[in-house]
């Protein structure tokens, strides 16, 4: 296995069959997985069930077994075995012979996609559910039917997962990422994929500025429970935030952006997506999906965005039975991991460059321009002249980026040059 | 008489037929009427001819009792007692026969508008003039003719009315209306009707937090008048207001904007408009042509703007004899209503808001979300989302509104909701 | 001789054979006919060669007496004396006879041009070089070369002019241009044209209210130079600089903002290029070119744009043998002369006003207004109108003919008005 993005869409692929919810066994597995396959270490987090956090509380565990519709033949009709979509998540346990028309009322299905089961789930009241495609519904024939489901809903724990990887400074860059949701590909084990492997990059590069740490959660009560207990720590030092979702297939990149559009994770990921992909989506905040909720809420005001390829919500896959192993691909991998590091990247050398020279300096003499004058000649230096006149105190790297209209990964590299030649200062 | 557009169309036909100028018994007759219509008190203001006010001075009375043109026969070309416009405003008495040339030269017509009657003063220099159509002055015969105007130009009074509804707070909303033209319609008597019509729709509002004044002023000349005499406490009180004019035909809303279209009444007004009219047109103040001129003028500098349907001067009706009657309509009116009443209601609720939890709140468990998620459910709950993310202690009501895309008037009910679980603070 | 085109155009053409580069007696002739040319007297600055200028040193000194290349049939093929251009600038001497393919060394063309001279240089490292069109470097036959210049590299001067006309106040205009190409005409010998004329026109008008100064200078290394010398004096006394280079020709204006488009000299330049010259370029400081680029460099950040017809490099002719005379115009340099005279004025008039009257003053009776009021017979006097809504204080004159889209030309009669009223206050 060579590149980042294999790697990524076979461990995404492992994590597949597993049925989470926002509690239980499954989520434990899955840390469990994440915690192998990265090279720094894990803390798991439990919380029981009942605790207060902020406006909600966390709910019971839910552990399930079986859950099925049998018919008078005793076969089969759908099983949790068969596609953990099956069971509506949280489904209280039931065990009822009923007529067609009163099973019908706990069966839901996607009327405008009739093909796939959907996604269904009853969080915060006690219910029982079957999800089945609406085609299987229309075709049931009359007669009596077994509902089964063996699950229990009891006080146990909500459980998360924390990588933190210590840099020179207490500042930190964070990634939110969810365990939460059953056999789905793209939302749900891209992001946890992308996650890990973006740790054990970042483990290996040397000498970082900042601290960065990831958390693996269920969404939601998960980034609010969180949110509970490290707020203030967020506050004090975050300095840019990124929710990791539907990282894994080949479309288009997106971003939602922060409540404002106004903070360094919008700055730093749009200018990297303008240069990887310029014809990328933006999405304002009023498109939100994911935890960037809770992190931009009132009272909390993070600086944090979601990033996405297809963003939750807007592919036709979403929440379905056809977001499988086959909506996602290595390139689709590989594409969110290079920007992730890119944004890494113009993050560690962002800062207030000012040049320590008056009037333009001749680099002639130091080798960084030619030395004879002939039109036609200039254009390949203009990069290190632009980055040179608005390197002057009044701005970041990303600025000067985005007036130069240079990307970030070739400026880091005239840095490094101007450094050199002991020409900068630089500034936080 | 059922609807609003029904009394408010009635009633401006009644003032229709009152030869008005800028003082005189025209504008007397028309404030008594506007008096009777109403259901709040009117104080009558008088100031004498000859009063500085602040550049100019108010000028003398004008009493018209006949006008008109006879030729050799004795019969009357032209005759004031048939449309008021035939004679210039503030014309000086005449009685004297002289040639067709002579004549002419006292004959005011509107050359690109061939058949109509154009409206015509002139306050502040002494002369007088008769009006009639391009095509009657073309078809007039050489011969002698007899110039009669008998009227006065004598010391008087400038009269104004002044309606003032007290709210909880001294912070007014202010409207200028005015009562200064002769028998023109749309660009006089609607202007005079919505105000009494609004008048007593707030007047009927329970618990105003506004207060609300109201002036019945003739154009330029009152409203200087008006403002040399109540500019401190205008200053002081005024957070917005609003020329009303030109607000009974059934063309396309307009606004003109104050002279930097940065006040509460200009963001208010634009709100409303571009929920209930999206193409309504924006005129710059450079495009300004009633008391908004004074009321934003150098030295006064209030937050007012313009509202019509059709502008001043932007149709083709204006300040001809075509401004009749058939120009307005009861759906012209009704919509002129509509949209202030809104404002008002849009005004009244305008507080900067806070939601007073941490995180998303949990909607569900208050009824106002649903228990089970399942996509394409959330759109009609997003208004209430959005509302929440952005009460935040940085935005009043009309930021939300112009934030989150959902009209005021929705969001009202949102904020009562809210205001009953005890979610929000509220501040000025 | 009789309009200023015409003097321009003659100047420019008389400058046009000398052989200038950035030091040397081409550089003196030429100064020598500027001040012959001027009302007003030139100083002129000599700084010896190494003498360190931030990080630059100035260059030896270059005299060039004869330069050739000779065939074995002691054949010019290429002559100096025929074409300045022929030889590369600050040229080493050589005397060798070499074949062909060694010649070609030494031999620049211009590849996308085939049938012109470049324009080529080598100031700071020591070589030599020969120019000619790429279509005679293809004819060249095998054989044997005479490569012959006469020239010197010693340590003298580098020379510069500068012109100061003191006016009211210290604060001061700024005025820059070159002189050190040789034997082209709109980059080159234009701007020293203009600078001239203008010396001679601002020399001329009465009671100036800025100081102005112009510098006659080698690119680059005299902006540099004259930096060193000057640059606090700058700092503390210039409101808006603009330099001077190819306003010749006869195509479209151009401005190259300065660093962050937000000085006066932006703003005045714009202001009266977008009446004058609707279409005018805007180059941002991205595409800059010649000295703003030191004077918006880091440590001196003067307010300061270029203003140019054709922009240097942004037309074919640019940098080589064809830009001569016959690109260049009597009409080119009257519009450019016409467009830097409207700047002086508009800036000699650019005050803060206010009006010193509450309320819209009454024109009518200072003759500022008609004293009969009919639709249609505003227009011509709403100019006054508008400035006088505007003259609140808050914005000088460019703000103002900014908002009410009115020629600051037209905007200096409406002041010398209000002025003579006594209606305006003015403050800097």
């Amino acid at each position: 296995m060579n590149t980042d993005g294999e790697r990524m869409y076979k461990f995404a692929g492992d994590l597949f069959p597993i049925c989470r919810s926002i509690t239980g066994e499954g989520v434990v597995k899955t840390l469990s997985m994440i915690s192998d396959y990265i090279s720094a270490k894990m803390t798991i987090h439990q919380v029981p069930s009942g605790t207060q956090v902020f406006d909600w509380t966390v709910p019971k565990e839910w552990k399930i077994r079986q859950a099925y519709i049998e018919d008078e033949q005793k076969s089969k009709i759908i099983d949790f075995q068969k596609n953990n979509l099956h069971v509506m998540g949280y489904s209280a346990p039931v065990d009822k012979w009923v007529d067609l028309d009163e099973l019908k009322k706990y069966i839901y299905t996607q009327k405008d996609q009739p093909d796939v089961i959907p996604y269904v789930t009853s969080y915060y009241k006690e219910r029982f559910g079957f999800c089945m495609s609406e085609n299987q519904k229309n075709s049931l024939k009359e007669g009596r039917y077994h509902m089964y489901v063996d699950s229990e809903l009891f006080d146990g724990n909500l459980t998360y997962g924390e990588v933190v990887l210590p840099g020179q400074t207490q500042e930190e860059i964070f990634f939110s990422t969810y365990t939460c949701h059953p056999s789905m590909a793209n939302n749900e084990c891209s992001g946890p994929a992308l996650a890990a492997e973006l740790i054990n990059w970042i483990d290996k590069r040397k000498d970082n500025r900042y601290t960065y740490r990831f958390i693996f959660i269920p969404e939601t009560i998960g980034s609010i429970t969180y949110l509970s207990r490290n707020l203030e720590h967020l506050k004090k030092h975050m300095k840019a935030g990124f929710v990791l979702t539907c990282v894994g297939d080949d479309r288009e990149y997106s971003i939602v952006e922060s409540k404002y559009a106004d903070t360094l994770a919008d700055k730093v990921l749009e200018n990297v997506l303008s240069y990887h992909a310029p014809q990328y989506k933006r999405y304002s905040f009023l498109n939100r999906s994911s935890d960037e909720r809770q992190y931009n809420a009132v009272g909390v005001g993070l600086p944090v965005v979601a990033f996405s390829r297809s963003k939750c919500g807007e592919y036709p896959e979403y929440h379905t039975s056809l977001d499988d192993m086959t909506l996602v691909s290595e390139s689709g991998f590989q594409g969110a991991f290079d920007v992730m590091t890119q944004v890494i990247e113009a993050l560690e050398y962002n800062y207030n460059y000012k040049i320590n020279i008056v009037c333009e300096p001749q680099l002639g003499k130091r080798g960084l321009y030619p030395t004879i004058s002939q039109k036609g000649s200039y254009d390949e230096v203009m990069a290190i002249k632009d980055f040179i006149a608005y390197a002057d105190g009044r701005n970041d790297l990303i600025d000067i980026s985005n007036i130069i209209k240079v990307p970030v990964k070739r400026l880091c590299t005239i840095v490094d040059q101007l450094n050199a030649n002991g020409m900068l200062e630089q500034k936080r």
